[in-house]
């Protein structure tokens, strides 16, 4: 029986995934926004019957026992962890910082019964499911390098806000830059020990944000990550992320073998292997039909689809509508591998500070707050 | 007049060369090669008069007026400060070492009158011309971002030699890498002050080289660098070469600004102002009738065909045979040009050695020999 859904955000994922929570029979009963306002506004857009800006309310609320929450990175680690509290289960975007990541996996192991997954959608796109199959048939032989660049316009809210501030988790490496680092952790099945990395921040100030505020978060990075093994034996991954290309969106993944390739252009997945003449369309996703979202690229709207189809099965497959089975979600990610991809960020970010390559080390404790604000401070000054 | 023209090489391009030569009406009188018998055979092919594998039968011999060399680059700085101090205006490859490099570009320095410029040919593709004109109209606004990708079969000769090694100037880095560097700085006309690389050789061993043999030479290479201004001021490069890819051939250089961005595909030029819906077709180059050569892309063939023609305009100015006019030629990459790109060369392999930034610092004088082997030595370890 399917579970009812407390959702938590009025921005475009969150405008986009209650109809497709809706098209899969779960049932929406409540909706959190900032302000009562946004709130009000989207629940009669949507026709979610309950709306409301105090959080207590929809995590308490009797008829939601799955809460999606995608709000601003910064919120997001105080929602998850008291709707595990409360005994809900969970689906939510980023954290901010490795400590709140970190924070919810504390929570989330403590409540193993619960499900908990990152809202990560790439990983749920028939284009990476069916490369990952490839790869793990050894379709190109041995991994050597994956090769992932993603342009597109502007991601700038309209008005100044948290897209614009670094350290609230806005910039392309946090938003675009954490889903591609979670799918290369998915696609290999390895996790990045190294990682290199370069943030610019081209569009300082717009017609929008002017006079003293100044934009922070990146709209350029690439990265570089050794994955596995180490010293030769590693995969070389290269992400190259471009956010000043209004009018365009490319989103290629490509690994290549010693045997062979495959490349994901957009939803599509094409491969080629060594010898043969030219490449051959090996998954054609354009018969999808499901909405067009101006504001969220194909891949990963398509991928958000698959993930609400998903939760249904896994929840279909119990009669009790706060059971879940774990065999349909299992490829999602979970909170483990939220830390990870948020290790990886800000260790890709002390390298564009540094200049140097840094390592990945994921945190195994909580750090002492007030180490924690020192560094926080110490980044500032940059 | 045109000038008698030897040619040093047997490789693809002196193959390529001499066809593209005759076709402007420069008469080419002797050949150059290894071995006798390589010599001969090619000289028999493109109907060559005269064939030798001693280098001082084509530098003295009386009809050759310009010497294009096309050979290992290890044997390239002795022929071609040969060829200057003996008199002979000189079209030649890269260099093997900054040091070589740096021995031309004294020799250049000592024969102002001759001409000497690199054969390095993406600068003279018409979409280049194209792309750097439009760059210097504004086309893109203010430039932030360079993106090039180079993906194509095995670089390596049938059988073991020079381009299996490092340090003889084999590899994705030195043979097309010298190519994208000379031409970024062609096009952003700013030279890269510090850079960042990481280099691999993915495969060492093949059917042709085996047993103790290993190919050192990288086939895949990834490099950043930073251009012109310091800070955040500073033009990203980001160039990613992978010769793992049999069966495809990719080249894309990419220039985005604050504007709009330029695209050059293969030999195409397309462009893209912000606003504007689409990318327009600003330079087809697909009516170019020439010889489709295997072993050449496309670009780099087209490239030549173009800098001949150059070379035969810069000639044919003057009734004298071995005077040029520099007009047409003015776009050729220089000697010091070549120093500066060796450089770069060597920055990157440091940095893919050291995991850091490395600077860019043009030799100024030449170091001293034994300083040099200690260094050689100590680059053998790695």
């Amino acid at each position: 029986m399917l579970p009812g859904v407390g959702v938590f955000g009025t921005g475009s994922t969150a405008r986009v995934l209650v109809p497709l929570l809706k098209a899969e029979g779960f049932e929406v009963h409540a909706l959190w926004g900032r302000s009562e306002e946004e709130a009000c506004c989207l629940a009669k857009e949507l026709g979610i019957p309950f709306h409301t800006s105090q959080s207590d309310d929809v995590l308490l609320h009797q008829d939601v026992d799955l809460v999606c929450i995608y709000i601003p990175p910064s919120m997001t680690r105080q929602i998850a962890v008291k709707a595990l509290g409360i005994g809900k289960n969970v689906v939510c975007e980023k954290a901010a910082t490795a400590v709140d990541s970190f924070k919810m996996v504390t929570a989330a192991r403590y409540y193993p019964q619960l499900l908990s997954v990152m809202g990560n959608t790439l990983r749920f796109l028939p284009a990476f499911v069916t490369m990952r199959q490839k790869l793990v048939e050894g379709y190109v032989g041995e991994l050597q390098v994956c090769d992932v660049r993603v342009y597109g316009p502007s991601l700038l809210d309209q008005s100044y806000g948290w897209t614009c501030e670094e350290l609230m988790g806005g910039g392309g490496l946090h938003t675009v830059g954490s889903a591609i680092i979670d799918l290369l952790s998915y696609l290999t099945g390895a996790r990045a020990h190294r990682v290199h990395g370069l943030l610019r921040t081209f569009v300082q100030q717009n017609g929008l944000i002017r006079g003293i505020r100044r934009v922070t978060s990146d709209d350029f990075c690439f990265f570089q990550m050794l994955m596995g093994g180490t010293g030769s034996g590693s995969v070389c991954c290269t992400v190259t992320l471009n956010f000043n290309m209004p009018g365009s969106f490319v989103h290629e993944v490509m690994v290549v073998g010693s045997t062979g390739r495959l490349v994901a252009r957009g939803t599509e997945l094409y491969g080629q292997r060594n010898g043969s003449k030219g490449e051959e369309l090996l998954l054609d996703d354009s018969g999808w039909v499901g909405p067009e979202v101006k504001e969220m690229p194909l891949p990963h709207l398509r991928g958000l689809s698959s993930m609400v189809k998903a939760l249904r099965q896994s929840f279909q497959a119990h009669e009790e509508r706060r059971s879940w089975a774990r065999g349909p979600v299992a490829m999602a990610p979970t909170f483990e591998d939220g830390l990870y991809v948020q290790t990886v960020v800000e260790a890709v970010k002390r390298s564009s500070c540094s200049g140097e390559w840094e390592c990945v080390e994921i945190m195994s404790q909580e750090p002492d707050p007030n180490h924690n604000l020192c560094e926080a401070l110490q980044r500032n000054k940059n």
